[in-house]
């Protein structure tokens, strides 16, 4: 059966009196999986298909007040035979051994086979940095210390890990990466984003998705990615999570669609919604962003999938809907495939009246149906529901700690480094104080082995907290211990100064303890007083004070930091992150980190270093732009100078290339990594220029003494931006390149795109 | 002649897959005014058409290094002669007595009766709470404060007696009212706003206007008001003044539009515009809201002036435009009818070039022309640029002066009465203390003598101070007075909690001193810490400490607050506030304010009262809304009690009329006011709706023991809000209404505005 469909591109362009829908249609793929699926469509009732749109926990089918996971084999007899349920999502409990892994899985798609079609059932988990909820796996950096590695192969290298790991725990679907662009410092989910740039998130975010997909979603090792949360999820107005954003159409698709439109091009198989609202429309129920943009422009193809419970939120919080029926319709006609109910079957009964009642259409379920089954066949499901446990020798190996390791390595960023106090000497009496210090949950952070990572000091004992890589480092003896403070509360800081006064350095350990969600959500961005006072008493006693940092975002730590001597942001470096932040401290590791989000000097000053001109404040202006520290920035050991920068062409013409290129040498004593950054502003253009964007990067290892050069190709395309009528355009004009220190001017000369004046919001 | 011209309202309705564009036609005005305009402008030269749009200060015809305004004969001929200058606006310098401000216009006029065709200077003025610059006026309270009486016929007054004393300084143009939407508790403009509610910003913004304008703007006593600043001055991503705002096109027609719709229907004749970027796009560049929206959908017929060198700064700071040629290109043919320069030719320069280039055109030049010119002809400036000394008896009179302390009285908003602590008996021992005990910056903000208001003791050295009312209501000996911080730092706190202990109760002044714009730009919103710390350390004493908020914005104060017996918030009430809060403290004024603006308890939790339902938090949320004073809170010495809340009809249909009553009883001992607020919430709508807003409000005063019955009457179109396709609609569903503490429902029945599903952004 060869099925066509007709999508509309939403984009209308109202330039001055004019008006222009576009129409475009596309054939859809049909492959011999496309074949498969339709002739199996045939076949199927609509409960059936019905059935497949419809995602309940592992709650609904376990065993009540039992252990989680516990399958109870009634309610999933029900679950299959009653409602023909096609997916089933990983929530409550904590992480399983891979054995525990099988059984679930195992009897899942032993029931599924007992359905009339046999169709396997799709289980998908939060596999965020790591299969989080496996015993020994191998746990990595979160997303925002992955990106301050500014390394795209440790990207593809964790998402083949995970991935790997996934397969291992016999699990097809990851609800990963999140590609939403990390904005607000206070958003209790920034640290789950690739930080703050565009291009980072685009990039690495790609990267993170081959990964996990590889060549052959379908093979033992690899597993559908799910690109999250489409869209603009991730800058409240408020920064709680969950909460009203206002984005306009412009930015939207500047700032937070590029990540989703190059996700889409590696091949991401499925999509998560942002649970929140843009300019007041939940985006499980804008047509425009689920079906216009993301089918008719940007052409995915795979499985959409809601957000927990979000279509009867529609009703229950974002008041959209009068009824939870009038919910179910208003998501489905959007573009919802697949709902993440979780709790009941009332989904699948309402979506059953509604098709019954015409107001959902059948060649939209179709086409849901379709979406849905087609990453099955992909992913191998119908031959191979459940894995070999022979398969994963690998499986929490060492080979892959080596790659934990180094991301985590790469991710401490040095701040600050003042008389070069570091690196310390190993010999040095070092006391180490603060509330990170000795607990794996700062330095995993949320996702870990549990939703809100409360248990990360039990199931990974076998790790080291900051204390302990640093005992291990530098002997126990010449480590003293005291919390000094808790994350919330003043803790024995006497007994801390006086060890203070005993030892040589002071490693403070402040930042975070773990969290996600609404659970992490904040009211002030300053880090708590605590802290500070802990801080503050400490520097007292003249002690040079290395503060480290170990928190998911970047908390005001101004008054503290400006006592420190030298200052380390760890982020949520994972379970090698002790390590690596010992390395560091005692020069074993070169740091090579680079800030991958501003970090804020006052709550009330929250600006983006990709900045508008007027957000750099009036020459006389006291509260300009003064950031802490600046995305991008990050010190090393040895030092790098930036020398003969050169453009292929000082004008540049449509459909060229502008090659340019910098020699970056090694000046220091010291083998180190710098991540080479290329920053390219517009001076002028129809909407205001941002004063810096970041245009492309690279990382290199240099030797003492040696030089590479480093060449980036840039096409206009590179330097397109979103204009007054939501089209992207590259305008002709000046534009200034900046390489470390160099500095250099190219012109775009070009007709194509005239500045479009009509000032429209 | 008959002039016709043709706008194109540029709304354009993006629904499904159809789009349509509305084409209005309008007939321009052709009253008598309107001839004599166009009889002038036939016979004007293109420099002298240039020449009425260009706008300079007082600066740039006055002596170098002389005093302010000290006239240069030959810079004024140069600026009237040469380039025919239509306006000037006033700059620099301090208030001056009306005899000097007669010597300077009357110059002016005579040089302007020198040139050619004989035509006036308009002089403006920011006489934005009282005619500020001019000795011996009558200065009322700033806007936030007058807001919070929630009394529309004291608008009303503060208009009209300002045009009285604007006009007694022979000045017939001020920059007032402030019409933007004081969203953003951090920008430091926001004390200039009438706080955050739409509608309460509308309602008392069109009564200002028409109390400057009067029924006749010409007569002796009204003046040329100009709302501004059009439009999304208010709500700037980072809080700081004149920095970008994101803000979609449908909260800008919701929320911050009505206000700028409603005065141009008051008969508003001029609007200044927003400096700032609205998603990129400076409002001064924006063709779409300068002339689709203000004039092809709002009908504005008046001057669009710029603000502040704002034609420049498109090059200089905005940089949407290359060059400053281009700048002037831009602004001009997207609508801007005057450019307030403001220090140079340049702008009259190059538009004579730009429209002998047939860049702009010489049609856009005569419609900016014919409304300034129209303008003036209205102000009667060509029979009488400038008045009679003699006509304004009242400038400065005990009458206007009772106006100004009626409004304080009723701006004073009581937030806590802990055990009845106030009203204090006048025989007590009263320490005054804080930053804002003894100055009348605090109480007169910026705008006042001079820009910042620095000069306010000087100048208002014959009002009270806080600790100066006080003193004269209960006698200096009952009074003690210890400044105990300043506003950054603290200051013989140790006396003060001396002077404390001696006292029976503390009156506790914190707040900000004197700002605007820029200058105001803060980067924490905590009050400074010393403040905080006086307080505590005050509390300690175990006295009960009566909190005063002198202030622009609500400051955070949670912790120094949580330590009050009472607290009083003062805003900026003008030079009869110190007198006003002294009565309420001691019981001579019977509280009656309501907060205009909500009261923020942390750094990070700003979210306004009309918030989303979302915003409210989950159950389980610790971080959900909570902000320490909400919205239209107010306390009073009385109590009221509301009964009988009744509806007309339970279902509303279209062009019907629902009227709603309420029955308000005085309940306690005292006379006393009540603002009465009718909330009204739709439960379920298209964008997701507020969880609560203001659609009407009354003032009324009650005897002890009088009831009133007070009756609202809405419409449908009263309940309406923007969805997705940017039309404004009233969608059929249910409403609830909320009185005090009573509640009702009711039904919108409608086929007309059915929900539109595109879930565009």
């Amino acid at each position: 059966m060869k099925k066509i469909y007709i999508t509309v591109l939403g984009l209308a362009l109202l330039n001055g009196l004019c008006c222009t829908v576009q129409a475009q249609k596309k054939v859809a793929a049909t492959g011999p999986i496309d074949k498969k699926v339709d002739a199996l469509i045939a076949k199927m009732t609509l409960e059936e298909k019905v059935g497949q749109m419809t995602e309940v926990t592992s709650d609904v089918v376990s065993k009540t007040g039992g252990g989680a996971h516990e399958l109870d084999p009634d309610k999933l007899k029900e679950a299959i035979m009653k409602y023909h349920v096609g997916s089933i999502l990983n929530v409550t409990g904590t992480a399983y051994e891979r054995s525990h892994w099988y059984d679930v899985i195992s009897q899942i798609q032993k029931a599924a086979d007992q359905d009339r079609l046999k169709i396997p059932v799709i289980y998908g988990i939060d596999a965020i940095h790591g299969v989080t909820y496996t015993v020994g796996s191998t746990l990595f950096p979160q997303e925002i210390a992955l990106a301050a590695t500014f390394n795209k192969s440790l990207a593809h290298k964790m998402g083949e890990i995970t991935a790997y790991e996934t397969r291992a725990s016999y699990i097809p679907w990851n609800y990963s990466p999140v590609l939403d662009l990390g904005r607000s410092a206070l958003w209790p989910r920034i640290y789950e984003t690739l930080g703050e740039d565009p291009y980072v998130v685009k990039t690495m975010g790609a990267e993170i998705i081959k990964g996990y997909q590889g060549n052959d979603v379908g093979d033992k090792y690899h597993v559908a990615a799910c690109m999250k949360h489409y869209l603009g999820y991730s800058f409240p107005l408020s920064g709680k999570d969950r909460t009203p954003s206002w984005i306009p159409d412009r930015y939207m698709r500047e700032y937070f669609l590029p990540s989703f439109a190059e996700a889409v091009k590696a091949g991401a198989k499925t999509l998560m919604i942002n649970s929140g609202e843009i300019n007041g429309v939940p985006v499980h129920a804008s047509k425009y962003l689920l079906t216009d943009v993301l089918r008719g422009e940007l052409h995915f193809d795979g499985i959409a999938v809601t957000d927990w419970r979000d279509i009867q939120y529609l009703h229950d919080r974002h008041h959209i809907a009068a009824t939870q029926k009038d919910a179910v319709m208003i998501a489905v006609n959007a573009g919802v495939d697949m709902s993440m109910v979780p709790y009941d079957y009332t989904f699948y009964t309402y979506l059953i009246e509604l098709v019954k009642e015409g107001k959902v259409s059948m060649a939209r379920i179709n086409e849901a149906v379709h979406r849905i089954l087609k990453v099955k066949y992909e992913l191998g499901l119908f031959e191979r529901p459940v894995g070999n446990p022979d398969d994963y020798p690998k499986f929490g190996s060492d080979e892959f700690k080596q790659a934990s390791i180094q991301a985590a390595n790469e991710a401490i960023t040095l701040l600050k480094n003042n008389n070069h106090v570091l690196p310390l000497k190993k010999d040095l009496k070092i006391l180490v104080t603060g509330p990170t210090a000795n607990t794996m949950r700062s330095l995993d952070g949320g996702w870990s082995y549990t939703w809100q990572g409360d248990l990360s000091d039990k199931f990974a004992a076998g790790k080291n907290t900051i204390l302990e890589a640093i005992q291990q480092k530098i002997g126990k003896d010449n480590v003293s211990y005291e919390a000094g403070a808790a994350f919330d509360s003043l803790q024995n800081i006497d007994e801390a100064v006086k060890a203070a006064k005993k030892a040589d350095a002071i490693v403070l350990c402040l930042g975070e303890l773990s969290y996600t969600e609404n659970v992490g959500n904040i009211d002030d961005l300053n880090l708590p007083a605590a802290q500070t006072q802990l801080a503050l008493e400490l520097a007292k006693t003249g002690k040079p004070v290395i503060l480290v940092l170990a928190e998911g975002r970047p908390r005001i730590v101004t008054d503290a930091e400006s006592k420190s001597a030298a200052t380390i942001m760890a982020y949520l470096s994972g379970n090698e992150g002790g390590d690596a932040i010992a390395g560091v401290l005692f020069g074993d590791v070169n740091p090579s980190g680079r800030l991958s989000i501003t970090y804020p000097r006052y709550t009330n000053a929250l600006v983006n270093y990709y900045r508008k001109n007027l957000e750099n404040g009036n020459p006389d202006d006291k509260h300009g732009y003064n950031p802490l520290y600046e995305f991008g920035y990050g010190l090393s050991y040895t030092t790098f100078s930036y020398n003969n920068l050169h453009i292929s062409k000082p004008e540049l013409k449509d459909n060229e290339t502008l090659t340019i290129s910098v020699d970056v040498k090694n000046t220091g004593q010291l083998e180190g990594k710098e991540s080479v950054l290329l920053y390219i502003s517009q001076l002028y253009a129809s909407i205001a220029p941002d004063t810096k964007r970041l245009r492309a990067f690279d990382k290199i290892s240099l030797k003492p003494g040696e030089t590479k050069t480093i060449t980036f190709k840039i096409t206009p395309k590179d330097l397109a931006f979103v204009n007054d009528v939501s089209k992207t355009v590259t305008e002709a004009g000046e534009f200034k390149i900046q390489l470390g220190d160099q500095t250099q001017s190219f012109n775009y000369v070009s007709a194509k795109d005239q500045p479009s004046r009509t000032g429209r919001l």
